[in-house]
């Protein structure tokens, strides 16, 4: 083994970099020996410098990060400040100056990392990223290497922890989005601020890494289309339940069926309850991967969290650590496929759609004819009069797989008849 | 990219083997730009040459493995004959002839695998066998790479489809074993001589492999404690049910509460249907690793099948080949931590055990005192006179955690006691 050791400057000393560093410190035996050389903590990059951080030696904390990436010693930088500046800044200087980077970021991998993997493959020098999409659950890696030999067809996951708690909440008690929203946030499942998960940003983020990975095709964040799940109510649980269903945030990305385009979206979707993604509960995360010669296989684990999120760090800080005794470099981005990224509009799925409708005779042949006149055939149709007698009634419309597009236009028509008063819900139905 | 192929000599060409080749050729394009050189299907060996292989070249087919490997020029050897000899032969001739190996031989990675990785490592070649344990799913490479940083408390799965097929219908039908084989077998779930699988030899060697991974240990076969589900019946299951649980054979390799040691062991076992593995049906395959760090993953997925693991294969040939090109060869044999690994009677668990007793007062604080004699604390336990009155009841304790040889102590002090006819079943309860 090699005595003089690997030198790791962290950026950035939260919730993750906390956790990095410290099990960097109790593991240190243990990493020496699956590295072949022990690594040491040369610098701890942070905002607030006198705030007192257990377990890591003053001296080494800083706050100009640029100065640490530059000092030219650094063998793997460690970026978990999150966000894209002064993120980005710092992860193309260290690669500049000779470091390999290991990152927990995927806003800022979704936004640029094709730039990113091209500054890391100009320099020589690796770009690692596994704790960027689910936490802790081994995703990126077994996606590039494991399935390096295969031909991903469809990747379809639950990947953000706070919509998974919030709708299973919903699911398991027949709370309102509001109420489930409360108390993911006093457990300190949500954040403050939520939008970034409740709107399915920080899935779509996740969506474009994933697609771009089992696709071997650059998907940008643009690409993907994103619909939260703030609308979902307790109503459209009780449907759900009706249809063997419950509803999950979805990131979906798929190959078409001709295999010359993939898509990529985040939306909320009821699914089976036989599908393993449906009992996956409370914050964890799952993602089911479906292939040509493997099949159907999932991944299941915490998807946040300072120590799960360290775990996936640490197991590529180990890959890069050797990799650069080895004088090697691990995988960079594979976008050889360059596949089309089809818009929404091509999708193709089924639909669970509820109508508020006049409860007069005729309705429903109205309502059927503008489904036929989009090419959109229906499953099954359930009509309900109102008990409370005002003239409405519900109808609820499930279809065979149509395109997005196809669907739209049958709800734009739909709204445009006298007899429906409103269209209450549409919903998404995946993994059947 | 370059364009001398990268040259692979197949052995075997079997269920899996075929697969290989059939992706191989199917597949020739992507798995150039993923490797960045093509690869040239060189040879393959077989028993019977005159057998018609469909897409494969006869010019290619040989019985003369030993040539093969021998010839020099062969970058990869891709072993799927299966069994000790001679794929162990051929296996160490390959790395003497410049070739690394990707294998999918269970048996022999669990009985030589630390004589194979050393030889891989004295001729600076890669060893590689993901698809040797639990099929497609990706396991080994996680729990060597992915897990690198963190620390593995357990490893705990269902690693058999045939056994899973079995008790699935049993849990499923209320089969006994003998009706439940059958089908399997009819299905083709089940071979011929099923001894491999329902003695859980086949289980064994995988988790003689994981093991050593995940503690960074040589664990070799005779170390792994191995029962069978020849004997779990019907009247199990309905056992099971009353407890919420189900059956599973499960292979678990388990480090120690103070750390310092770990156990490897296959056997049937009740497990909460809460759990996620309490739903893995049919042939599935599915683990669940613990870890300090990233608390508790599982991967699922098939775990056989020649499609299936050829995926597997394929991906470890990838990888095998980029680093043919690097000039560098992947993480190989890590048993650094040389844990002690102990017997089964230092594994900690509860039991469920079913006694047929005389139906009259004081059995039960007869039974009761042998356990507390032993220091096997009860949980609950159960009296139900028999409906035919002919004077025997049964009674159902379940344990708390308690160490195998107590409980082993405790089953032959019961077995001497007058008032106990007979131990009617005797499980293990994990996973709570
Ligand atoms: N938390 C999770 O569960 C999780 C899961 C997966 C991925 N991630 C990703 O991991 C990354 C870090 O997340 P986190 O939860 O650990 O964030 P966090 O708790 O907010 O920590 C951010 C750290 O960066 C430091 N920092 C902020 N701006 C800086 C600057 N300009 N220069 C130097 N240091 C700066 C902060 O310093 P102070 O300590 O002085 O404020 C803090 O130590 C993000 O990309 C996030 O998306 C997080
Ligand atoms: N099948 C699965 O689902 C599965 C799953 C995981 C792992 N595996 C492992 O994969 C390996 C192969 O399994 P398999 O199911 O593909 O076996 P298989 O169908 O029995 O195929 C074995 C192949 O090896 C050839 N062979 C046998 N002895 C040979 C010799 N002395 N020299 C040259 N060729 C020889 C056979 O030739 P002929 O064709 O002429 O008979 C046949 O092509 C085993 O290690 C197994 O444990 C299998």
């Amino acid at each position: 083994m090699r005595t003089r050791p690997l030198k790791v400057a962290l950026l950035g000393c939260g919730v993750v970099g906390s956790e990095v560093a410290r099990i960097m410190t109790t593991h240190a035996d243990d990493l020496a020996a699956r590295i072949g050389a022990p690594v040491e903590l040369a610098g701890v990059a942070v905002r607030r410098p006198s705030k007192v951080r257990a377990g890591i030696d003053p001296s080494l904390v800083t706050t100009d990060a640029t100065a640490l990436v530059k000092r030219g010693d650094i063998d793997v930088v460690v970026e978990v400040i999150g966000g894209i500046e002064p993120a980005r800044s710092l992860i193309t200087t260290a690669f500049e100056h000779g470091a390999s980077v290991v990152s927990a970021n995927k806003a800022l991998l979704a936004q640029d990392g094709a730039a990113l993997h091209a500054a890391a493959e100009e320099h020589g020098k690796d770009l690692y990223y596994e704790a960027a999409v689910a936490g802790a659950i081994p995703l990126i890696r077994p996606l590039r290497e494991s399935l390096a030999g295969d031909k991903i067809n469809r990747v379809m996951g639950i990947v953000n922890g706070t919509t998974n708690f919030i709708l299973d909440k919903m699911d398991s008690t027949g709370a309102g989005y509001q109420e489930a929203l409360d108390e993911a946030t006093a457990l300190g499942y949500a954040e403050a601020d939520p939008t970034a998960d409740v709107e399915g940003f920080d899935a779509a983020a996740k969506a474009a890494i994933l697609a771009g990975i089992a696709f071997h095709t650059r998907v940008r964040l643009d690409d993907v289309y994103r619909e939260g799940m703030t609308e979902v109510t307790a109503a459209d649980f009780r449907s759900a339940k009706e249809m063997g269903c419950t509803i999950k945030l979805l990131a979906i990305c798929e190959r078409s069926k001709d295999g010359a385009s993939v898509t990529a979206r985040v939306h909320p979707a009821m699914i089976p309850l036989s599908h393993p993604l449906a009992s996956v509960r409370g914050a964890y995360n799952a993602v089911f991967v479906e292939s040509d010669a493997a099949g159907q296989l999932m991944f299941y684990g915490p998807g946040a969290g300072g120590s799960p999120t360290a775990s996936a760090v640490l197991g590529d800080l180990v890959a890069v650590c050797r990799n650069r005794l080895n004088g090697a470099t691990g995988p960079g981005e594979s976008a050889y496929a360059a596949l089309t990224v089809s818009p929404m509009g091509e999708v193709v799925t089924r639909y669970h759609i509820s109508l508020d409708v006049a409860d007069k005779p005729g309705v429903l042949a109205q309502v059927a004819t503008v489904f036929a006149e989009h090419g959109v055939s229906i499953d099954t149709v359930r009509q309900q009069g109102r008990p409370d007698g005002d003239g409405e009634a519900s109808l609820v419309v499930v279809t065979h797989r149509a395109s997005d597009a196809s669907l739209t236009g049958t709800v734009e028509a739909l709204r445009k008849l006298d007899t429906v008063r409103g269209v209450a819900s549409i919903m998404r139905v995946e993994g059947e």
